[in-house]
């Protein structure tokens, strides 16, 4: 969004920053590098140069290595990134190795497409509770848990450590689930759920809105169709693939 | 991402652009002030402050007003801006007149949802068609539509006039789907599935991956904790929401 920085500064001369500064646009890069990474692991690479890893992600080379940089990568001339090293590199900053305990709230059609999504499963994540208010869906066993209520959410988000409550709910619940979370201590909210959250300023929210999406896509459309309707109009864009999230 | 501009720039002086040249992160926060006006509009409100909608959407002022100028948008002193006039100039450039079809392919959990999500009845759109190459899905009754064979798209995307491709379909299958929307002459795309596509350059894809987005609020958690860790560390950020997709 926009430059927005995250982490400390270094401040003082000398001290060392516990936590690079890092630009949004970057954060929201670094798993996608991290995937094109793991991919180039299984097929037994061990090196990789910034013009091939920067393909496999789709973005240009020169921006890669900015972004890499401020991890303090900068790869070795004429080898370029060592693969594991890397992978290693970005799974900490983006605290991958911390096995983050997951709840999910509302067991709808979208909420039971996401107990069932592998992405969270992926590395470093377990989903640990689904919770309902409708007491029909209490009970019901997904992917292997079995769905609670609401109301439990309080003492179960601090017996499991929940960090990351993901929002499933219909429009208008949205910001009381918000509010029990952060009252159960949980600190990042992803959200599926129309409309903006009030979160304390501890707590990260991300949102998921797929009506703002297709509005941006619409955006395009109309765009191409007025490129297209002028006089030497033209409706390519060397960068049009863009990352949601970033 | 970047600060990359769509649109014509207005080139020689005195030619009226035909569109106007935007910002990837205005082209997002633009669906948000939508949502937000059309809740005052319901309310009965004609005018709003930068200020009040600034505040319903989560953005500072300075911003929104930067991002409606680029619309021509500058609200009166004093006044502010006329409610009615700002959706229409913004319905207007993402577009929102042009009611676009769109088809969803991939009728798993995820498709289910998104085929029932109220989101896509939204102004300005209407699902037309679902896909699946599954034979056991092909006929299933969905939302009123009926899942049809994948092998049918072509001719169906034509027949429709479809311009908005999304795609639910598991992981490795998503480029052969994006060929096959691309060939029917899909220009956008909304991209569920994990990975990058590979599509021509008049074609826009948005993507939606929660793997990623887990793992940008991993790193969140992974920096709070970190300055929380430090003498004087502070793990509070006055911008923290950030919306996925700008």
């Amino acid at each position: 969004m926009s430059q927005q920085r995250h982490g400390n500064t270094s401040g003082e001369a000398g001290r060392v920053p516990a936590f690079p500064d890092l630009p949004e646009a970057t954060i929201a890069r670094l798993p996608e590098y991290l995937r094109a990474l793991h991919h180039l692991a299984e097929t037994g690479a061990e090196t990789v140069s910034s013009e091939g890893l920067a393909a496999a992600v789709g973005v240009n080379s020169a921006k890669l290595r900015k972004d890499l940089s401020h991890l303090g990568s900068y790869g070795t001339r004429g080898v370029g990134y060592d693969v594991a090293l890397l992978v290693h590199q970005i799974e900490y900053i983006l605290g991958l190795d911390k096995n983050r305990a997951v709840c999910l709230v509302g067991v709808g059609n979208l909420g039971h497409a996401l107990a069932g999504y592998a992405g969270f499963a992926s590395r470093g994540f377990r989903v640990v509770a689904l919770f309902d208010a409708d007491p029909d869906k209490v009970g019901e066993r997904i992917n292997g848990l079995t769905v609670q209520h609401i109301s439990e959410l309080g003492r179960i988000a601090v017996e499991e450590s929940i960090a990351i409550g993901v929002i499933a709910t219909p429009p208008g619940t949205s910001q009381a689930v918000a509010d029990a979370l952060v009252a159960a201590g949980v600190t990042s909210i992803l959200n599926f759920a129309p409309g903006v959250l009030s979160v304390p300023p501890n707590v990260d929210v991300r949102k998921v809105d797929l009506a703002i999406e297709l509005q941006i896509l619409s955006f395009h459309e109309h765009r191409k169709a007025s490129l297209t309707a002028l006089p030497g109009g033209r409706a390519d864009e060397a960068d049009n693939q863009e990352a949601v999230g970033s």
